[in-house]
């Protein structure tokens, strides 16, 4: 239905090399080994992750809400995307999830229901293997 | 290991209603239902899975390359994310990468087997489910 673009480059070695990804045309994100696996500032491919399925889950979220007759403010999500050894490489086993809900019309129950089934539903939650952890917080409006 | 961290933010319903995500404190990247679903100019979710796919596959190639003895000057990698119908909602059943690698000190058949297996063994690409269809151009440098 829809298909996305983006593009990443990567220049020289592993370690001294320096790579920039690029999702669609408008912005750039260098990387690094240092920014990847060295805490430097700048970005990594995790980072891309969380944002997307921050992103996706919170434009979820208003659908969700939606319909069940809850009329959603604004949410803010943040995302902890754990990269972990994994054998000789790498894995990304489990993310985290935060979320903050401003809305009127629903109790909390129901809204925390609401973003655990949206957690499972949204596309990019389903694209990922990783464990996602959810915590909610339901704000008063 | 390593912890990275991104946050999103949507502000009212859905069609109406509109997004930013953050990958890291550096860029924003605004989003809506009509940058996700209806081509108008903007982010979406997608791009950055397609980003952080590309991103990471690059970077994991630099690796691969240098561990068989292959110096690489440089790799640029586009990624086309498929989001389509699934049920009610939308899944991301498919990406295609394309990648094009300047090396020198490897045949081509050697590359193309180290950018099949990079696909199947770098950190994203094994916390996806959609499959990866990979597509590999050898330049000479």
């Amino acid at each position: 239905m829809a298909i996305s673009k983006a593009t990443a480059e990567w220049t020289g070695d592993l370690k001294s090399g320096r790579g920039v990804m690029r999702p669609g045309n408008a912005s750039e994100v260098p990387f690094s080994m240092g920014t990847r696996f060295e805490g430097q500032k700048g970005g990594n491919p995790e980072e891309m992750i969380g944002a997307a399925l921050a992103g996706c889950f919170s434009m979820a979220m208003s659908l969700g809400l939606e319909k069940a007759g809850i009329t959603l403010r604004n949410i803010n999500t943040s995302a902890k995307v754990h990269l972990e050894k994994d054998g000789e490489g790498f894995a990304i086993p489990r993310i985290e999830l935060a979320t903050e809900v401003r809305a009127t019309g629903g109790d909390e129950a129901k809204i925390r229901t609401i973003a655990e089934a949206t957690k499972k539903g949204c596309p990019v939650g389903k694209a990922l293997k990783a464990q996602i952890d959810l915590d909610v917080k339901v704000l008063s409006t």
